[in-house]
């Protein structure tokens, strides 16, 4: 798609919310943070949120842009609305865009953090290409933003692509969700460090890892000493290369993509991408086999959400 | 959508083809039948197919048509091409769209069986007013059809909708694919068959079933005896509706649709439907449950190959 346009992309955290400025060839040319935390009425953080916008505006001379696009948990991107974001002060449903565009006269479309990965991936990234993909955002949890014929995959009330809630092992881990076998019990950072130390409980291996107190064992440490060729440190990420690549080869058949992109912590240090692949192919059906790209995003990490946020301003523009 | 006018809509088969006029509301007016299996040479078939759809046209006084849709196994969607189709005589790639298309200036569509299902809900049955839906068939296999945002997925090759290979027990029965634990093996004809011989080996159920030689032991008998309470057929249907409630939970996960539609042997006799819901509603997302309907086709099981295909004709004339 063609776009010339700048875009304000805002990514809302508990903690902190990042505003940028974003080229239409996806640099981040100015950014500023304001702490989310800090705001106990949504009206004082509306106001800060917008006089930090026109600020970048101002100071970067740039009058027209083509939208504000934010990423933030439990976003509805039909609504507008955030609902009961259980890491943000602010509690019930917050109209976030419906607040925005009251006090300025520009678009603002909101979705969750994987859609605006996907987003960013599409406009800026490996996926500018592609009409046909999925990425998947591996973290405190594992979200997804599933592409079909070039857009993102909504679904009938805005909730679709929630991989991370695929029961892959069915009465498998116990889930947040108060379910059973989730991918996200399995694939998370948590998850990860779940599988760590029931190995670590289960059979013995030779690897540093065990002189480690609990609090400091996650995806880090184990990516790390899987590089150094940790027995127990490679199983993790084998077991967990074979549980994610089950659950994205049933991905597959749903909606047969041309690739699967990959972000996050887990991805980070260590391979995890080769038993992935391995796992991956082994459950493929056979006429998929051998065809599915599994990528790493090729946008930055810290730059990924503000990216994705604009781009989602750039693509539902016209919405 | 809007639509006006009539189409052909050819269910293909390995035994026969059955070629039927469609009006605007979703009637088949006319239909006639061809032996596939009578035909050693593609060439002659096309000659005799194009000669059924002239009459077909002729006899009704009908000049001008919204296209030709064929519902066909193993049909590209994107190439018009079927390929390998075991149960056809007619082997490798067969340009079936291209072959007739040099007969009959027409613009021709092809699609698998489910998909075509799909396109005769949205047309002309109960996903009327739907964007966002998923058609399950369930007979020798399962078929699944999956509608994002008014449009069959079809994914980067055309081959999207494989929820029959979804992999939902891991290490479960073997399938006829070569992997194990997909949905087919559990909720097709030979799937529910298949749990209805392990469970009569595993424990004593006080069931008629016992009496019947095993080449009787279908979905109908099955079907039939829950019907009047038989234990094992009841205990069946559960399982059935356990296994499959819990890959179509998986799917909402992908897709969050408005319903998903059910047809096919398994869904004709017996009440799958209510364990179905149960199981289905038992492992959906906390906000998705109560959302989506579970319903029976509202096509005539005779007909809708056929009006399948015609709705493809209809939805895809413009591309």
């Amino acid at each position: 798609m063609k776009n010339d346009k700048f875009a304000i992309g805002i990514d809302m955290g508990g903690t902190n919310t990042d505003i940028g400025l974003v080229s239409p060839t996806g640099v981040c040319v100015d950014r500023q943070r304001i702490s989310t935390a800090s705001y106990e009425d949504i009206r004082h953080f509306i106001t800060d949120l917008v006089s930090t916008i026109q600020t970048l505006l101002e100071r970067n001379d740039i009058c027209e842009i083509a939208g504000i696009g934010i990423g933030a948990p439990n976003a509805n991107f039909y609504t507008g609305v955030i609902h009961d974001a259980p890491n943000l002060k602010f509690k019930g449903e917050i109209h976030l865009k419906a607040l925005i565009e009251k006090e300025m006269p520009i678009r603002v479309v909101l979705t969750n953090d994987a859609n605006a990965a996907a987003y960013g991936e599409m406009v800026y990234g490996g996926a500018k290409n592609m009409k046909d993909f999925i990425m998947i955002t591996l973290g405190t949890g594992v979200g997804s933003g599933i592409v079909v014929n070039g857009h993102i995959v909504y679904g009938h009330d805005g909730l679709a692509g929630e991989l991370g809630h695929a029961i892959v092992i069915p009465n498998g881990r116990k889930c947040s969700c108060g379910r059973s076998g989730c991918l996200e019990e399995y694939a998370s950072a948590r998850g990860i460090k779940k599988t760590c130390i029931d190995l670590m409980r289960e059979r013995k291996f030779d690897s540093r890892l065990y002189d480690l107190p609990t609090h400091k064992i996650g995806c880090k440490a184990i990516g790390d000493a899987e590089e150094e060729g940790d027995p127990l440190a490679t199983e993790v990420l084998r077991q967990t290369g074979d549980v994610l690549g089950l659950a994205l080869s049933n991905a597959v058949a749903v909606s047969s993509p041309e690739a699967i992109f990959l972000m996050g912590g887990p991805t980070k240090s260590g391979d995890l991408l080769t038993p992935l692949r391995e796992s991956f192919e082994k459950y493929l059906l056979q006429s998929y086999k051998g065809k599915i790209k599994l990528l790493r995003s090729s946008l930055k990490e810290n730059e990924v959400a503000i990216l994705g946020a604009a781009a989602l301003a750039v693509m539902e523009n016209g919405v």
